[in-house]
């Protein structure tokens, strides 16, 4: 047990990431205190139920009253209005985070309606499964993983330091960027596999020659890694895609062209090519096992893994 | 134990699954002698010191001498080279048979390499690794996998059962159908995966904007399952893409128009069709675990995983 970081924290969405923070924090008595909200009277009966938060109350006005540090963790389209529902009931100072996962719109639109006497400190920690509700989340997310903070006109030196201790303590790295750059750097690294997975998937669904229990039979070939991804939330990606549009569809352009000079080798039966641009992609590979980022198993250690 | 199915069989070529169904046979006693040869005398000495063949032997001819099964486990672009070389070999009666990605391909150039009396028995493990080498290999890849056998006019009965036999053995369960009906499911499910993933990794390596670091700080955000495809075999994947061209760009061509509609949509903020897209797709993910081809659990176990 640490020494609480805050006195009272409120989590305003109780779903996968606002429920592994809550978990976290109560794992490792980060709060004195912890509250919840969510929108949904079924989610906040399911919470009160598996016990993650000292109390999960039936307005936002209860959640966050006296609360030193309101943590914002719905979907990003509802940001806005999550802000404006806890606006008028924030105690004087008080500290706003978010951890949504684009940066730029959130801060245009969360900024503007928070009050003038409120920090805000946007963030995002790059942790997550496919999974959602607050059933999904633990306590252990965040560990070995990283975690954005992008400062804006609206966040204190204090309280960015405040947001960055929570995410230390939570077993995550913090790095500092600006929103605009989170927003290119997450385009390339998380939204843009997304879209592709979410595509590849809806294309072999549409084949007419193809039966869907073939694909899923022989989805061991490569296919299955692309069905995980593409299980994920659709709200909690629509909204993605719709708020981070500009870094997402230049993204998008560079991976179409590249994929064109791919099919274009392919056409013209340019082996070499072929080669050598597969050659160049086995060093970042080895960057995110040795960074940590995963595991060089075979398999992922599904259980019918290596034993030899 | 079981009664061995074959008297003696032979492995050419000893990487990943060459060696993976040596240890196979050898872990269940499906052969009485188990003979290797692959072209790389560097693979050869590791080969014998792994021990997974009862005898590797300095040229194809030894190797294949008075086999009942000779299995050409080489990359696809090498298959014609080695039918051709143990071609003059081959024990009167002698089934072949091959592991390769693509079938239509290897049906026309392999077939015609082999001599008369000889059956020649196509097959597709559907199951494998991003790993290669005799050290990647093990006894357990193919269970609870399917493999694909594609008769061909030099199949005769009795050796698609003995072949069939043989993946029952190593616990695969075996679905046959035609050389080119393979090539297109395989095309969706494993192949175009690969070149996605491989076009992904190249164009995030290629962005100005984000530096590699960066990239594979952040890959848990989706990006890490798309380097480990992507760190698979180039020679290997260089030769499926040009031996199964057709599909493959008949497949791509769809994967691309689908990838403009969806662009298109975030252009226009029509967040209900990218929702609606986004759903559709949760069934197949669904069948994939019902299937017993993925595990449900969050990040496949990954060590940081779900303890809760
Ligand atoms: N999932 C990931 O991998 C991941 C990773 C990093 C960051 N993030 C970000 O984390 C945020 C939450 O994602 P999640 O995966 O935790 O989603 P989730 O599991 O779907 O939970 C979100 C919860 O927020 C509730 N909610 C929606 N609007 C609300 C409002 N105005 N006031 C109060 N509660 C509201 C939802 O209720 P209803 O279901 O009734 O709408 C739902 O219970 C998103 O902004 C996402 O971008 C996600
Ligand atoms: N990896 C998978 O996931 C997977 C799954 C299903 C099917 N397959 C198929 O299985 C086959 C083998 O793949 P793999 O992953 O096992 O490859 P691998 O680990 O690279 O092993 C192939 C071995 O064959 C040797 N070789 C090349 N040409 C030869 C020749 N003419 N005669 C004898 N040996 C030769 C190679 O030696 P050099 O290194 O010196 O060339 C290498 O040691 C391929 O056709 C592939 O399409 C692969």
């Amino acid at each position: 047990m640490t020494e609480p970081l805050f006195d009272k924290v409120a989590v305003i969405g109780l779903g996968l990431i606002g429920s592994s923070m809550a978990r976290g924090m109560k794992k490792r008595g980060l709060a004195a205190t912890i509250t919840g909200f969510d929108g949904s009277a079924d989610v906040r009966d399911r919470s009160r139920a598996l016990g993650f938060c000292d109390l999960v109350a039936d307005t936002a006005e209860e959640a966050v009253k006296d609360a030193e540090l309101v943590i914002l963790a719905v979907p990003v389209g509802a940001m806005r209005a999550a802000a404006q529902a806890i606006a008028p009931f924030l105690a004087n100072g008080a500290i706003v985070t978010d951890v949504g996962s684009v940066k730029a719109a959130i801060v245009r639109t969360v900024a503007s309606a928070l009050p003038e006497h409120a920090a805000f400190v946007p963030g995002h920690p790059v942790a997550g499964t496919e999974h959602s509700g607050p059933e999904a989340g633990f306590a252990e997310l965040f560990e070995g993983r990283w975690c954005v903070i992008t400062p804006c006109a609206r966040s204190t030196d204090a309280s960015v330091e405040k947001v960055g201790a929570l995410w230390t303590a939570l077993g995550s790295t913090v790095e500092t960027m600006t929103p605009e750059h989170h927003d290119i750097v997450l385009a390339i690294t998380s939204i843009i596999p997304h879209l592709i997975a979410y595509n590849i998937v809806g294309t072999a669904a549409d084949l007419e020659d193809v039966t869907q229990s073939e694909v899923i039979k022989f989805s061991a070939g490569g296919f299955r890694d692309f069905t995980r991804i593409a299980a994920s939330d659709p709200v909690m990606w629509r909204d993605v895609f719709l708020n981070n549009k500009d870094a997402v569809l230049e993204v998008l352009g560079r991976f179409s062209e590249d994929l064109a000079a791919l099919q274009r080798m392919i056409r013209w039966d340019d082996g070499q090519s072929l080669e050598d641009h597969f050659s160049r992609t086995r060093d970042i590979r080895r960057g995110v096992i040795d960074a940590g980022q995963d595991t060089a198993d075979a398999d992922f250690g599904r259980p019918h893994g290596h034993e030899d």
